[in-house]
This record gives structure tokens, C-alpha cells and sequence, in this order.
């Protein structure tokens, strides 16, 4: 598979919009519980990814471009989002989210990333040695994960008004995939 | 729990716009292909999703509402939706499932269903006996049910792209969830 940058960057400026869409003035019988005890909420998701927009993917960007594997990325800090998005609003944290995301896609835009930049390896502090198109690529597929953790939440909170139809119903079946940040 | 038609109803109203932003004019890379042999491809579910909105949910209502248990829904054609998407493009099918959502919206909300419609019973071929407000409710989480499974077909597309990444994207741990129709 040839790796294109513009397919990520194509689907990252897609989702935003596609979250904003689903969420912005849905219902709080939605939003405001997650699937039990010590889980996220919708506005938990969002407030992490409007978080990741900030401290995680442009910063690890640029890490790679300017130290290669003599320096490893930050971890993610997979509880800062929580004190950050203290007090906001779903709504507030989807325009976060939107606004950081647009900012960030013109800084990759500008630094106008080719064939070679794209092969170029930097250091996960847990994964190892990964290339910049591994990078961005995964960056799209976070995002999906989101997206698909948040259809997720949404479908659990009518699992009893569904009734009947919660055996075919095959949202309701997936028990989640975490794994660590 | 107190089911709520008024928040079904904001889920329903959602769904198709938040699909139409994430799908309408991203790149081919992550919607000609599905999850492998056999599988739907994005075009396939936004076909589906646009055929039962023509044939299944609104028709179901109306046979709950006119017959009650004496007379079963129509069992859901799970083929019909290849044949009348045959030569559309994906564009198209989002552009039939937003228009035919709206125009449901607004019969339902005509209907002004109060607890004693939505306490309602009919016949569902296979589950047996399910009230509207059931029918109502899993016709939101069926959206729900397929933007799962939309984020995990775009997710598998770059499972390879991602490199080191693909375990810590739980979409790409997701291995769906099928049930018959």
C-alpha cells in the first residue's frame, strides 16, 4: 500500500464536523452518563480529543521532524483532559475540538510533507521506532476509535428501551477494546 | 426509565447529517472497500440505512398503529438495498437517506404520539411482541448500530498504515457484531 497523506488529512478534517453534527444540542438523556462505573462519558471523549489536538499528535509531529530517535514523544497524559475540560460544556469542548483541529491541519498543510519527510522515524516511548506516515495515519484511525466508542456510549443508554431488538442490534454486543494510551 | 420520544426523535434528526459530514466527498481510499470478502463497503450501509428508511421503520409504525398484533411487520428485505443502489454513487445514497429521514421526521411528529401510542403494541416477525416506544428507540440505535460499524470499516482500511499503532486503536480490535436482520 503506497501511504497518502492527503487521505488522512482528508478524513481528519472530516471528523470534527462529522462529531460536532451528532453531539452539538443532542439531548442530555445522551450525553451525560457513560457505560457504568469509571467510564467515559461523551463529553469525556471529546474533552480528550480536543486535549490529544493539543499536547499529542502536531507536538509529536514535530518532534520526529526536528529530533528524529534521539528523542522520544511526551506520553499522553490520559488524565490531564479531565482537569482541563473541568467546568466546560460539551458544546464548548466540540468548538475546542474544531478550532484546534483546523489550526493544526494548516500547520501540516504548510509544512508541505513529501515522500522522504513522510519515511522519516522518530521514537514512541512505548511502542519504539515509528515513521512519520505511521504517525498521521494513526492520528485518522484515533479518531475512528473515538467515533466508534461514542456510537458506542450513545447506544448503551437505551439498551432497556429498546427491548426486544437488543439482540440485533450489534452496538449493543460490542463490550469495547481498550487498551492502554 | 421513562422513555422519551423527543430524544429518539434528536438522535434520528442527528445521525444523517453527522454521516453526511464525515462521508460526503472523502477520498475513495477509505469508502470502495469493505472489511474483506463478503463484507459492505460505507456505500453498503448508507444504502441500507436509505432503503429502511423507505421500507422498514415509518411502515412499521404505521402497520403498529393500524393493527396492532394481528398483522406482523414485513420482514426486512436485507438484499433489497444491492438492487436499488446498483450504479449510485455514494453521494447520492447520503443525499436519499438525509431526504427520506426528513420526510419521516416530520410524519412522526404529525402523529404527535402520546404514552398511550407509544404503549402500543404490534408484531415483529421474528421478536414476537414489541411496543412503539421499543420500535422507536431501536430505530435510533440502529443508526447508532451502523456508525459503529462505519468507523470500523474506514478504521481497517489503514489497519497496515498505522503500523505499531494498530494495538492501541481499539476500533481495529473490534471484529463487528452481525446478527440477522
Amino acid at each position: 500500500m503506497r501511504y497518502n497523506l492527503n487521505e488522512s488529512l482528508a478524513l481528519l478534517a472530516h471528523t470534527p464536523a462529522s462529531l460536532d453534527a451528532l453531539l452539538r444540542g443532542l439531548p442530555d438523556a445522551w450525553t451525560r452518563r457513560g457505560e457504568g462505573e469509571g467510564t467515559w462519558t461523551v463529553r469525556d471523549v471529546i474533552a480528550h480529543l480536543a486535549e490529544l489536538e493539543r499536547t499529542d499528535w502536531m507536538p509529536r509531529v514535530r518532534r520526529l521532524l526536528k529530533d528524529g530517535e534521539t528523542r522520544a514523544f511526551d506520553p499522553v497524559d490520559r488524565q490531564a483532559f479531565v482537569r482541563n475540560a473541568r467546568g466546560k460544556s460539551l458544546t464548548r469542548l466540540l468548538g475546542e475540538f474544531v478550532r484546534r483541529r483546523e489550526k493544526n491541519l494548516q500547520e501540516v498543510r504548510a509544512l508541505r510533507l513529501g515522500r522522504a519527510e513522510l519515511a522519516r522515524r522518530g521514537l514512541h516511548p512505548s511502542l519504539g521506532t515509528v515513521t512519520l506516515a505511521e504517525l498521521t495515519a494513526a492520528w485518522a484511525v484515533h479518531d475512528l476509535t473515538h467515533l466508534h466508542q461514542i456510537s458506542r456510549i450513545l447506544a448503551v443508554q437505551y439498551r432497556e428501551a429498546v427491548g426486544p431488538w437488543e439482540r440485533y442490534l450489534g452496538v449493543l454486543q460490542c463490550r469495547g477494546h481498550s487498551a492502554p494510551g
